[in-house]
Order: C-alpha cells, then structure tokens, then sequence
C-alpha cells in the first residue's frame, strides 16, 4: 500500500471543499458500483476553477476519475484531480486511472483514503515517480478514519478491504426512552413518516438485510427497498432471517425473486461470513434491522461497526426496549460509541455512530 | 395586553439578528433577575449600528432598556431599540421603561413578546399613540411561542406569567437505548464530565429542584448548583424531596441553609404549589431530576413543560430506564414533543424538547 505525503495544512484546507464536493458527487450512486468501490472526482483546470465532476459507474463502467476526465477534456491539462480514493494503479476491465492522469497532464492529485488493496495501490507512488504534486488523507481526521469520505458510500467498501468482512449496520427505531414498541406491543408510528421513508430508500445501500426469527414472525415484515410512493427501487438487497425457528412458508421475507436466506444459525460471525458468500465478492455492506435480542446478541459479539438510530421525540415509559442483552452487568462495560452525525429528519433525530475506541486505521496497519 | 402590529417580513429580517444578539445578552442573567424578567436589549443609532446592548439587573436594578439606554447615551436618538419583552409601561421601583424610550428620542421600538403582565403591559400601545414604529413578535414562530427569546431565560417567567404555575423542566442522563443505570444499578457515569459540568451549572437557572424519595435514598445526592470546579454557586434553587417516606436526618439534600423542602406528597401538582408558594413570588422555574418513577408521574399528569435530555452515544441492553410509568399502554397514548434544540456537549447529545400540540399562545388568550 501506498500513499502520497501527508500534506501541509494549508493544502488541506485549500482542497477540503472540493473533497466534500467529490464525497457528495459519489453518494447518489451508493450501492450501485459492486464490487467497485464508490468513488466521487472532482476535476480543477489550472487557474483552478472547477470543470468537471464523476462518480463510479456500475461494474464494467468508467471508474470517477475517467468520468470526470472524459468531461473535463483539454481543460484538466495543468490542472488538479480530487478524488476519494487513491487513483487505482491495474488494469482491470478499465485502465489505471493512474497511466490516464498521467496522459491528461494534470499537475496535482489530492484523495483522501489510501487505497488497501494490494492490486489495486501504488497509483500514488506512480503519480509522484512521474513529477506530480500527490497529496493523500486529505479531507481525513487526524485518525485516519476519514472524516466525510468514510462516512459516505466508501465505508463499507473500506470496511471490507481492510477486514474481509462486511459492515454491518444496526438500524433502529425508538422513542426517547429507548422503546420500540409500546405497552400493548404497537409501535405504528413511533417515528414520522420522513424517517421512514429514509429507512426505506437507504436500504438499497446495502446488500443484505438481517432480521430475527421474532421479527419476521410478529411483523411479517417485506424488507424490500422503496421509494418515497411504497415503490420497490431496482436494487433489492439479500433477505435474510437469523434463528433455529422456520420461517413460515408464506411469509412475505421470502419473496418472489430468489433473493431470501433462512441463517439457520445463532452465531453473528457465522452468518455475516454466510452473508458474504451467498452476497458475492461485492459484499460489503449487511444492514441488520433487528429486533432487540437480536441486535443485542450482534453488539455483544462486538459486531455492530455503525448505528444509524431514528429517535422519536416521544415517551412511553413502558414497552419493549429498542435492544435487549448485550452481555452488559455493569456501566463499565457499556458498549460506547462516538456521535458521526446528527441530524432532524422530519420531527425525528437521525444519529449515525461508530464504535469508540476502535484501533485508529495507521495502526492497524503493517 | 397590547401590542404593536405584526410586523411585514422585510422589516422582521432586517431585526432579526439584532433579537438573536438581545437574546444572547439575556442569557448570561439567567436565574439572577426574579421576580423581574430576564430580558436582552440592543441600542441601534440612526444609521443602524449597535451601540448598545444591555440586560435586566437584580431586582430593584435597572430593566435591561435602561441599561442599554443608559450605555448609548445620545447616540439613541432617532435609532431603534430592540428587546425581547414588550417595554413596561408601570412604575414599578423603576420608572416605566416606555417613558425613558420616549425621553430619548428613539424611533423604533422593536420586541419580541407581548407583556402578558395587565399591570406592566401598555408600553407599546403607548409608544405607537406617540408616533414611534413599533413592532412586535419580531423573532417569534408563526405560533408565538418566540423561537429564541422563549427558550431563553425569557421562558418560565413567561410560563408563570401566563399559567400561573411555574414551569416544569424535566432533565435527565440516559444511554441511547433509555436506560439510566446499568443491570446492576451502576450508573456512574453515564454521560461524559462535559455534560455533568453542563447540568449542575444549568441548577442555578431554577427556583426549585426536585427528586423522588427512592433518588434520595439510592444516591444521597446533595441538589447543589455547582460550578466547573465543583464549587457552589451563589444562586442555589430550594432543595426538594417528593413522596411519603421519610428524608433520612442526615441526607446530603437537607444542607445547611435551610433551603430545603419535603414534599410528602405523591400528587405532582399539590407538590408544585407547594414549591411555588415557598419560593415566592419570583417561583417560577422547578427542575425535575428524577429519578424514573417520579418523572413518570410527572409526564403522565402532563405537568412536564420541557425536557432536557443528555444522551450519551453507549447502549446496555439492560438496566433501569430514564422513565417508568407514564400511563402509556398502547402507541396512540405516546406523550409527543417537539425538539427545540439539539447540540454536542462533548461527545453527548443534548436536547431540548416542548410538549407537542400545546394549545397556540394565541388562542389561548383572552
Ligand atoms: N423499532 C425497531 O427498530 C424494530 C426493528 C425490528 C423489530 N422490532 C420489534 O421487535 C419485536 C421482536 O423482538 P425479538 O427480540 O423477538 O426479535 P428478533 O431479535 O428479530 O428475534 C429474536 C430471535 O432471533 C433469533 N436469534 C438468532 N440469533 C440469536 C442470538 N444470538 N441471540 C438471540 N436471538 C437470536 C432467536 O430465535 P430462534 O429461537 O429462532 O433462534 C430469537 O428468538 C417485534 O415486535 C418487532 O416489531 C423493532
Ligand atoms: N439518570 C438520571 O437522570 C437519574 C436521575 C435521578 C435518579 N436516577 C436514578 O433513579 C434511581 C431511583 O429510581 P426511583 O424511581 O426509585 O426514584 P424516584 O423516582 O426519585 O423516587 C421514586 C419515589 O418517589 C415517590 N413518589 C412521589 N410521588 C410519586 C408518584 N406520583 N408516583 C410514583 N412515585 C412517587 C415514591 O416514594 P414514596 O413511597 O416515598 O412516596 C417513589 O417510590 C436511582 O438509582 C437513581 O440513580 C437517575
């Protein structure tokens, strides 16, 4: 693995708004590149000014930064790419991006997350072996972990690169005192209709979706992507149920498209390595919806690498727990995690977490 | 009550940020002006520059007009003043505010809420019949609930003011899954040093502090307003224990000072009374601190008027909740709130909330 130096902070900042710009341009493709990583590019001619914006197309399509060089044409010449991703150095079904910024003439390369897979990197080191200005960890948090870039389609790309496993995502929803469900057993609508409607869209970011035997059999749940109107969206991810019960056969989990998994099984690591099998090599994402034991057994385990909880500005003061034991006796052994982002969807918080004290990326490295 | 004409929306931007800044010079008094109203006041000169600002002093000091008025000397003359409360038109131990506007020559007066004081209140009919433009809810919602300058110290004065009773603040520490203590009832520390410095500097915006009889058996705690440093602050609202069982002789919570009440009482609004006749005629602010049986009470005579919630980003799985029996058996029943605000207060979400469907102050008057 390579990397271009670690750049002076006036560099960071000059670059850090285009950075945010190539991470936005790559979120509208999320989860539509497998098994390519999404990648976002932003093209800068040589007075630099912006001339050309990409993003990854689907598998056997241009990687971001030719999209955005086919774009750009003569003007990227002396100019700067920003990119997400180290420039990718082999000649997959595409070629180096590496050898194409070289032909454009660009002067500087700026990214952000040096690339770990060892067939793919060396593009920096190539870049700069040519007499270009490369500049890495740009728009990255001083622990490496990649301030907007890994939060956005990238993560769990990086996630499975690093760990050969994919990222698994706990989804919740929950009143304010962490219930989600009510005395009676309802939980029609604790969040608003935004909040679900988001849930439901962003579950095409993911490849496969888990939930327990007890979700499937008190909510008969679909778990198929949607759009805003109840649409199914073109990409459906896996559909997966995790427990020794069957599943019954006219549950609506299984669906009609072949696209269903019963992980007979209750080991998390047995199941998301199954996931990652049954899902193919661009696996690299496991939405887990839950319910609350299962959740717990995935936190107790250490293998909830994000949350992203919907928090409903409401009380009950009785009901089901939004997560029910995760092997914590006392609060020393909490399971803590760090606030990424935070935001109101409709009257509802959206709170996006990943894992606190986790080994900073250098570190793992080597 | 009067007050001056809803104001076009040009002339509500243009103040705006000007209320923003009277409310901000409020926020330092917070606690310190009872019985009078914590108020903000900025001082435009005829071009529209600041040259003043200034806010209530103690009671039998100067009103927070006054104080700007007093700072801008000449330089009021043809300009605005803009303040968060309707200027008083009494004489109270102060001249009225509206005479002194007069008396300076000011051409603007620009304010936020209407004095729902009959005694105080006039001061913008005045001010109009004597030919200056005035203007008010500037920086209120479209409901007239005051977007900054209600949230603001402006608050519980106003909620006395209206309702008779002071206004309740339900605060409370929980995990992100809503638990307050761990299975085997540790709880120290949930939340991070940022946060407990936050709230036991916040005590001393409060006339009163409540906790039930099980908080001071369980934790012995001693209800005292402190500073970053843990030193007392001057301003230390009255202690109080709610319910039937004795206060142990030695309790940490009966202090010294004799600022201390039993409420042996298990009817949330007896105990409100209570507190306010106790505190006197400035009672208007009461922190309810739990725990969880006797917030519930609370919430289920909806006798909660804001919450102020700290998460913190950890999850147990088990334990105590924040909140216990709130008379919620089925979803329909959820006691709603709006969140006011949100922010970080070190890696701990703090929010602010307000019941939901609260009748508009409009059609509450009259
Ligand atoms: N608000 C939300 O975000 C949300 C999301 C989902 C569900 N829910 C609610 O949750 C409720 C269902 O609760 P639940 O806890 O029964 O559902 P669950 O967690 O989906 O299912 C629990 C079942 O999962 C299986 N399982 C597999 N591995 C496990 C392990 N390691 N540890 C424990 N269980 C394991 C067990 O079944 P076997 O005996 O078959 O192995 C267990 O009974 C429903 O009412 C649903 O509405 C809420
Ligand atoms: N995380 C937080 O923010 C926080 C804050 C405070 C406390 N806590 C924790 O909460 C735990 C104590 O829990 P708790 O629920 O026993 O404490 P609590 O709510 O402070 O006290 C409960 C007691 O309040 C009295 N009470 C008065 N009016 C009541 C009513 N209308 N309904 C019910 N009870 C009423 C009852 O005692 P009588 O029989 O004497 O009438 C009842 O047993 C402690 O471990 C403490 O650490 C956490």
């Amino acid at each position: 693995m390579s990397s271009g130096s670690r750049p002076p902070k006036a560099v960071r900042e000059r670059f850090a708004p285009y950075m945010d710009l190539a991470a936005r341009t790559a979120e509208g493709k999320w989860g539509t590149t497998r098994p390519n990583p999404t990648v976002g590019a932003v093209v800068l001619d040589a007075d630099g000014n912006i001339v050309a914006t990409g993003s990854t197309e689907p598998a056997g399509g241009r990687h971001a930064e030719v999209v955005a060089l086919d774009e750009a044409g003569d003007r990227a010449r002396g100019g700067a790419i920003v990119v997400t991703l180290e420039p990718c150095n082999h000649t997959g079904r595409t070629g180096p991006c590496a050898e194409r910024i070289l032909d454009e003439g660009l002067a500087t390369v700026v990214y952000a997350v040096a690339d770990p897979n060892p067939v793919a990197s060396g593009g920096a080191d190539r870049l700069a072996a040519a007499g270009l200005d490369v500049y890495g960890d740009v728009g990255m948090t001083a622990d490496g972990r990649g301030a907007d870039v890994l939060r956005g389609p990238l993560g769990s790309w990086y996630h499975l690169a690093r760990t050969g496993l994919p990222q698994v995502t706990w989804k919740y929803a929950a009143s304010l005192d962490g219930r989600s469900a009510a005395e009676d057993g309802t939980s029609q609508w604790i969040t608003g209709p935004e909040a679900r409607t988001h849930t439901l869209a962003r579950r095409s970011h993911h490849d496969a979706i888990v939930v327990g035997t007890g979700t499937t059999i008190a909510d008969d749940p679909s778990l198929t992507a949607r759009d805003a109107e109840g649409r199914p969206l073109e990409r459906q991810p896996l559909r997966c149920v995790m427990g020794e019960t069957e599943v019954p056969d006219g549950a609506r989990v299984r669906g009609e498209d072949g696209r269903f998994l019963h992980l007979q099984t209750r080991d998390p690591l047995t199941a998301i390595r199954t996931i990652a099998s049954a899902a193919g090599p661009g696996g690299e994402s496991v939405l887990l919806e839950g319910g609350p034991h299962l959740a717990g057994a995935f936190m107790q385990a250490g293998m909830v690498d994000r949350i992203e909880a919907y928090i409903a500005p409401a009380l009950l003061g009785a009901g089901t727990s939004a997560l029910i034991g995760a092997g914590v006796d006392t609060i020393g052994q909490a399971h803590r995690f760090t606030i990424e982002t935070v935001e109101m969807i409709g009257s509802d918080l959206f709170a996006v977490l990943t894992p606190r004290l986790r080994i900073p990326i250098e570190q793992r490295e080597g």
